[in-house]
Parts: C-alpha cells; structure tokens; sequence
C-alpha cells in the first residue's frame, strides 16, 4: 500500500490543521500502547486519558472505535499480510504454511490488541478488512499449495487459521507477562497436529458464516459489552 | 468451634438466620448465572444486581470474590476431580487420558465462568484449591500411566493441560454462541497432537512456577482491573 492509495474512509484522507494532526498522531500513539497492554476491551476514556487529550477531542477525531482500531493497526495487518506474502515466496510450501503461522502468532503474542484483532471483524474498518481479505485470499493460495505437497492434513480448513488465533490469543492472554514463551509450544503442538499422516478424522469445521458471526463480537463475553446481555 | 470463637472470615459456621441463608442461596444462584455468561470478569456488583440484593448484604455473605467462587464453583470443580477419578478406572490408560481432556474442555465449554476458573487460581477459595489440588494428583497420576502404554508422548507435561484449558478458553470465548462446538476440533488436533510417534520435539514447557503466577492473574489483561476504565 503506498501513500497514493490511501482509502478515502481514512480520516488522514486530507490534510488536517496541525493541531489536529498532532492530537490524531498522540491519539494513535497512546491507543497502540493502550491495547498493546490491555487489548481491544479497552476502553475509548482510558485511550483519551493516556493520550493527554478530552474525550470530546477523541471522538471528533475518532467518532468509533472501529476508526481509530483501523488507524492503528492498519501497519500491523500489513505486517501480517506481507508475511503471507513471504510464504507463498517459499520455494517449500509447507515450510512456508508452518513459518507463516509461527510468524503470525508471534504477532499476536507482541501484542494483546493484534492478538484481538486477529480474532474479530470490524466491518467499519475499511483499510483494516481490506488488508485482512487480501491476507486470506493469500492464505487459501498458501494451503492448497502445503497440500499439494501432502504434508499438510486434507482436511485442513482455512478457518482452522482463524482457530488457531483464538487458541493462541487464549494461550497469550492467560500466561501474559509471567510465562511469555507457552504459546510457543501450544502452537509448536498444533502444527504438528496438522502433519501427515493424520491420527482420524475430525469434528467439522465451523460454518464460515458462524464463524464470521463470532468474529463479530465486541469482545470477550461480558467484558466488552456495554449493553452486554451476553 | 463454639459461637464464641467464630471466625469472622467465615459466616457460614453457624447456622444463618433463615433470611440470610435465603440471601446467601440467591447469591450463589445469581453469580452462577452471571459467572456463566460473563465470565469471572463479571463485577460483584452485577453479580448483587442480579440477586436482587443490595451490595452491602453481597460483601456481609462474601466479602470477597475468592469466597464467593468457592461457593459457585466447588460443584464443578468436585465434578472435574470426579472425571479424573474415571479416567483412572479406565482400564485403558491413553483411553481414558483421551476421555478426561474431551470432558474437562467440554465442561469449560458450557460454562464461561468455569472456563475462567481451570485457568486461574485463587488460593482464598479453600475448598476450590483443595479440590483442584485433589485432581491436579489424579492428572499427573493418569498422564505417567498413558505414557506407560507408548500412545502419550513422553515429552507431554502436566502443565500441557493448564496451555490446553487456556486455548479452549480462548476458542470458547471467541466463538461463543455463533459457532458453539468449535473448541471441539482445536481440542481434537490437540489430542492427535500428543499421541505417539510425535513429529518432533517441542519447545519447552513452561516453568511450573511461571504457570501458577500467571494463573494468578485476575482475569485477561486489563478487563479485569476495577481502574481500567470500563
């Protein structure tokens, strides 16, 4: 993506008055630090707060949340579609199928906020989605290259990926500062899991459609929801 | 103990006057509901709201979230020992080793609440830990003799099941009710994932120290502070 194509939904679109500029910079930077540390639960205030800003100042610059989770992580899901890329790139797809999902759950355990938005969809951010569908069209592209070379399972499923995000931001979550590496090895478990030859059958996968519906959710139950309910 | 040396700790020693037992009842019931829905994260003021009864009469029968998961969980925490208790009479050890990790993820699986408290402890909660620790013999008990028959990996770690219970809570969590059978086949990949011949070694465990701080935590990072802002 270069600075030409930038979406016209981006609130950088034009030129902002230097003080807003410098206000929508601050915003951005103390969000990423915010959800970094807390995840995506937390809360528009607490990013007002560490930001130095009022809060009506943030919501003029961001109206919705989904605004600002597009501002900052637009980089990190480039990041993430560039590593895609990178293993398509490999002449051994399988090689390149486990390399990708060790680099992109290393992502996700650098960060609690990317680790969330790995896991959820949010409609409203145009960049953001934009770049997770390029990411998953590549991904398609990279499984049915890893199973062409019959070292991945056949029955491996795409959304399977989408899985493994939510084990490992599970994982990621739980052992957060006090044991930073155990992801490591329920992901190592995982890949192996998914290696020729198999051990049976398994469960079938979720409907794409169910599983985009949980991607949709605010955040994990109850924290997330202010009009909660579940 | 007679009524002169009663703890104040424990209002429970001595009979309730009925009105508080039935304050008590209703509390336990409420938070069973809401810890079920919301998760641990659920605030005690909820938990009153739900009861129907005022906060100061919630912190007289449970002055602290610790006693007040004691009371909820000690059911199903007593019913997950009991799983472990099964799977040692299961005259085949991988079988039963199998079957204990399909019930105890499908009981986080049916309940948030307890989903969150496989994954964390308390040590307030006396009867919870005690019962934990009853089971946690059990486990290491039941994994030593799956080795023994050549199916379970020799590398696999007690502490491989806290990492399990913590990406099934990541899974539960994530897909919630749109795709609620999904933690079934992360935790069958899983399962193929330990069993013999492995496909190579793995990275470390982590430290068994390590793993008890974290599962000290309060909750998932930032939800669960009280200044976290929502």
């Amino acid at each position: 993506m270069t600075p030409g194509d930038q979406h016209p939904d981006a609130p950088a679109a034009q030129p902002l008055r230097s003080d807003a500029e410098r206000n929508r910079e601050r915003i951005v930077a103390a969000a990423r630090t915010v959800f970094a540390r807390d995840g995506l639960n937390a809360s528009m205030a607490s990013v007002a707060r560490e930001a130095g800003v009022g809060i009506a100042t943030m919501f003029r610059r961001f109206p919705s949340k989904a605004e600002l989770v597009d501002a900052v992580f637009i980089d990190r899901m480039t990041a993430y579609a560039d590593a895609v890329t990178a293993a398509l790139d490999d002449p051994d797809p399988w090689h390149g199928f486990v390399g990708y999902v060790e680099t992109a759950c290393a992502m996700q355990a650098a960060d609690y906020g990317f680790a969330d938005v790995l896991t959820t969809t949010f409609p409203a951010a145009k960049a953001l989605e934009h770049c997770r569908n390029e990411a998953y069209e590549g991904m398609v592209e990279l499984i049915g290259r890893a199973k062409a070379t019959g070292r991945l399972r056949e029955d491996f499923d795409p959304s399977d990926l989408v899985l493994v995000h939510m084990a490992n931001a599970g994982v990621v979550n739980a052992t957060g500062g006090a044991a930073p590496d155990a992801w490591r090895r329920v992901v190592a478990l995982l890949i192996q899991s998914f290696e020729t030859p198999t051990r049976g059958p398994l469960p079938a996968s979720p409907e794409h459609e169910a599983l985009y519906q949980a991607m949709l959710r605010p955040g994990p139950p109850g924290v997330a929801a202010p009009e909660s309910g579940d």
